[in-house]
């Protein structure tokens, strides 16, 4: 198995300062949470432009070239409803350290996604994600497979597939948590890519907790083969715990030092 | 699954102020290191008094009695390799909170262990090794098997046989960790109990790591069906992240005061 790639979350336009920093093209508060996010372990940075109907292909332009140049070609994910903003996005984009992801597929409305990232050699985070949230792991496992046959049909790689579970608020769904984790063995054991919005799990909990919660589930989740994830890499203790699980599982050679690493 | 149980290991003649307290017969540090505990969560104490080939009848009586006395008669795991002085312990053992723990039996020279558990209708931890470190999990379950047979031509239910993997040194064996946590999914699947002393796994590694790594281990166990743990209660990311996992795994109802609870 690979080292886990942690997929940084903080440049989004549900944040005010990063909406109004886009609307300004004003670079430095989104330059800023890009250096702070990478220097805590991102691999990749997601861009949130929402749906951005009007402007989307030259603001997503705008920040691909943005943090590509300040950040040593840092790989990004693509996140927007807007298909045209995201294949402007790609045209600007260099490929030197990793492809770029499309953010993101469902098996429903969104399909057409996994042909964009398709026609473009792109990653697809393919959410297990019908019109509502799957009843259950035989639901999930439909869409998974609506998601990989359109990708094989369209010439991609199985492993460019990153597979959404889609995680639950625990408040509420308390009883859905294993059978996510369910699904995320399921998809590693058939040798695919996962990945995820983590902290969903923990909405709505008191501050304190989410990044005990956080970290928690995703222990639990790298236990069952979880590859990657969508999460704000400048929580300590989540990061501590992807780093400690990557040496459980072997993918990154112990050293005393390896949390500084 | 039931609510996970945290055996708590701080009641050790490893410790040198207990070691004197049990030489002096001196109930404080002993009933200060156990009300901690309990404070912090534990569900049993590990009474560990030592080979103790002289006086340990007596000394584990005395510790099984006050202890029991002071803590509304908690429930105790008697941890020597003296089987004269488990059997004392449990002759004066209060069982209205559960069965006493006898710790240890091996498949191996230690395989009496189960026969004593039986004959005194206890729990006992069965450490799935035999003469040396067991090479693979099918060397494991090969002994997982001749304790789960021994238990039950001694009339033992199979829930009474707590199997513990041995967890490994992650320094120096970081390529074997994973197939312990696989050894923990194969317990689970059998539909057996499982625990095991969880923090030999960053044994070497700096104090401040500890922690850290005892709580990705123990999450990850979680995940794969861990059902009991001997830790250190008075670890607060430990038990935090045990709890919520528990919470994960919905054997403990959510609620914004869980960690408390």
């Amino acid at each position: 198995m690979g080292k886990f790639i942690v997929i940084g979350e903080r440049i989004s336009v549900t944040a005010p300062a990063i909406k109004r920093a886009f609307d300004e093209k004003d670079p430095e508060p989104i330059l800023a949470r890009a250096r702070q996010q990478v220097a805590a372990g991102a691999d990749y940075l997601d861009v949130n432009i929402g749906p951005c109907e009007g402007d989307g292909e030259e603001r997503m332009m705008w920040a691909v070239k943005l943090l590509q140049e300040d950040l040593n070609n840092i790989p990004l994910a693509l996140d927007t409803s807007n298909m045209k903003a995201i294949e402007a996005g790609i045209s600007v984009y260099n490929r030197e350290r990793g492809k770029p992801i499309v953010n993101s597929a469902d098996a429903a409305g969104r399909i057409e996604y996994v042909d964009l990232a398709a026609a473009n050699d792109a990653i697809v985070i393919a959410l297990c994600n019908g019109e509502g949230i799957a009843a259950d792991n035989d639901e999930r496992m439909g869409y998974l497979q609506t998601l990989l046959e359109r990708g094989m049909e369209h010439g991609m790689e199985a492993e460019d597939l990153w597979f959404d579970p889609l995680f639950l608020v625990t408040k509420g769904m308390q009883d859905k948590q294993m059978d996510i984790l369910e699904f995320i063995k399921m998809i590693s054991d058939m040798g695919l890519n996962s990945t995820g919005g983590l902290s969903n799990n923990s909405n709505g909990m008191p501050k304190h907790i989410r990044p005990i919660m956080d970290s928690c589930m995703v222990a639990m989740a790298m236990a069952n083969g979880f590859t990657s994830a969508i999460v704000n890499p400048n929580d300590l203790r989540l990061m501590e715990t992807i780093k400690s699980c990557d040496i459980i599982r072997n993918n990154c050679l112990y050293a005393d030092s390896y949390l500084e690493l």
